[in-house]
């Protein structure tokens, strides 16, 4: 349970592998996830071949070298291909094929990653989620030759540590947690919020480095800037579209 | 950690208040999730207040019991609202109003609800997750004041079980992993993944109260229709730019 509580990413792997009886004790903690109508609207793929790593790696994880070191990697798929097969060869037509149906079974991907996670960490292994998955699902999309109504949602590096992380900062609980209704922030919240990371020497690090003003603008000017927000969400839904989902009003 | 693999969900609770010190443990759990460049892009709203939990029943979850029943409710929200309020007092430009950071801070509620979850399951409290929050967010909104950029991902009833279920049948692990690239299924596969589901006693006992011919149809004619999907598509995506999303190829 402490697992839960003392969890860090791991980006350096040791070179010791998973092996088969392992990752299956992963994959049936993420299969006993809660999930929508009990449908199992995902998929998993496992990547352990160095040429397939590579690919994702170079191709769409830009490149983190953790890719290429983790012994196995994990993508986490929304899947209405194999649900609406199902349907179609027992006479019943599925109609699957739009937003709510991706998104509700993104949901469902994610929360099996995190019971994998979870299970992971329990057996002594460390992951580090990707987020490049959502900017690059393209490439990944044709790496792993993922077919009609399946995209991938996230994905997680998995191995055994080579490092020993400190526990990274949280927000004071009063900054994420709203009783009744939402509480929107008052100048003073905001700055009594977010003080212990623009005062912390770590991150001061990060502006200098960044040559920018302050923490903020290290997200708005290098991180997440609004110019590769808005070149990731076209392609992210020009992606779900070509994978057969609907996406209208 | 067996908690993981014997998780049910919990539809039926004790009248046993949550304490104060139990709900800060596992909303501590959710915050030491995993999420995307530690911005913690979303929040938790707490309803314990029984006329706002039966505004949630009535008006959003479809009016399931258990909503009424569960002394508390946790709501987890995509939240860009208190990142981008923080980045705006520090002259820094924050651009989170596209459909990638809406999508990722999504995926980062979902990994912290899980967590909660767990927390939640570990302490000896049972949860069900609502899938109506993705039908009916606009009234989540309304009822929950969520302000500008804050949209409802999923939600969870919490609360002491009542009841033990079993554990419910799960799709062979050869049915959600593939190795290496997605593997399609042939039709001798599919009916071997699907054979447990539509030859055990319960699931026929759906197709027979749903009068239709056999378990497939029971989803697509009953549960999750072509008709629902396209309606409900159309009410999110909707919120979802209601809430400043802007959704744009």
């Amino acid at each position: 349970m402490d697992t839960l509580y003392t969890h860090t990413s791991i980006r350096t792997f040791s070179s010791k592998q998973v092996d088969d009886t392992t990752l299956t004790r992963i994959i049936e903690g993420a299969s006993r996830a809660s999930n929508t109508g009990n449908m199992q609207l995902y998929s998993i793929v496992a990547t352990r071949n160095p040429e397939k790593k590579e690919e994702l790696c170079t191709r769409a994880h830009f490149n983190q070298n953790m890719v290429r070191q983790a012994p196995v990697i994990l993508t986490f798929c929304a899947d209405l291909h194999r649900f609406s097969t199902w349907c179609k060869l027992r006479n019943a037509e599925p109609e699957y094929n739009n937003f709510l149906s991706f998104y509700t079974a993104s949901i469902d991907a994610v929360i099996a990653a995190q019971n994998a996670c979870i299970a992971a960490e329990y057996l002594g292994l460390g992951i580090c989620y990707l987020g490049t998955t959502n900017y690059c699902a393209d490439a990944i999309i044709e790496i792993l030759e993922l077919p009609h109504l399946v995209v991938p949602v996230t994905t997680i590096a998995l191995g055994y540590p080579d490092e020993k992380p400190e526990l990274t900062d949280r927000l004071p609980h009063r900054g994420i947690l709203h009783t009744e209704t939402y509480q929107t922030y008052s100048k003073e919240e905001i700055h009594e919020l977010y003080s212990y990371k623009e005062t912390s020497e770590i991150y001061k690090k990060f502006v200098t480095d960044s040559n920018v003003s302050n923490l903020a603008q290290v997200f708005t000017k290098k991180r997440y800037t609004g110019e590769n927000n808005k070149l990731f969400s076209k392609k992210l839904l020009e992606t779900i579209k070509k994978q057969g989902f609907t996406i209208n009003f």
